[in-house]
């Protein structure tokens, strides 16, 4: 709910400093509102609370596949404080994912990881997740973005 | 437009002949009409034309990134007919995205491309793109994905 984006953006900062990237997120709490909340919402949000309180959290958004004709969920995000691990939270999260993504008729649920958290693949595979071999992602941001568009 | 439908799905499936998974292909038009001109549409299309007709397509679907606050594009597929190739073709189709994502204020374009690609490959990196060395895309799909929902 709209009252949790502070404690979402808390967590996000979070996961950023894990990442090895502690000022990268460069996200304001109106961003995030607009982007849960919005008119037109681009993601959905999961916050993970027990009695103790919030321990984590997860955001992703639908995706489309040509080849399915079905939309597919992109986690973006997924995170529990370092607390709470290995309690069953991350875990959870991943089951709430999954439900939603069958009950919406989804092809696949996916989410990146960075290569040397293998704590976090470890968890992955143990959830029957399959790592991509046959795909490169390529990008343009930034300058090479603004100069390809002229 | 909606009268391209059947255009954008022969190329989606000449596309997937190219990428040598000729069975891939289990979307319907009634699919893709949903997803491109639905109520809730998950993606938007591009149809390049020349005075020899339809050359080529690109489909893609906005992202979200929690670091920089902003949407992304992810292109999921882009194709430009054999007989058309190394015309400029599929660098316009990429300006024309390139554009909508500045214009949008999104921070990211982004597509994947099959490994053994080259000639793709040397394509994108001579627009400027930059290949992702840090994160593993993992996913859970068909009976996984069942299996984790429960």
């Amino acid at each position: 709910m709209p009252a949790d984006v502070p404690m979402l953006l808390r967590f996000i900062r979070e996961l950023a400093v894990f990442e090895r990237e502690p000022d990268a997120v460069k996200m304001t709490e109106t961003q995030l509102h607009g982007a849960l909340f919005g008119d037109k919402p681009r993601g959905e949000a999961l916050l993970a609370e027990t009695q103790a309180g919030a321990q984590g959290f997860a955001i992703w958004y639908e995706t489309l596949s040509t080849w399915t004709g079905r939309p597919g969920l992109y986690v973006e995000d997924v995170y529990v404080v370092p607390e709470a691990r290995g309690a069953g939270i991350g875990r959870a999260i991943f089951v709430h994912i999954a439900k939603l993504a069958v009950a919406r008729g989804c092809s696949r649920l996916e989410w990146s990881v960075l290569k040397w958290n293998e704590n976090a693949i470890r968890f992955y595979e143990s959830l029957g997740a399959r790592a991509e071999s046959e795909w490169q992602k390529y990008r343009l941001s930034g300058e090479t973005l603004a100069a390809l568009a002229g």
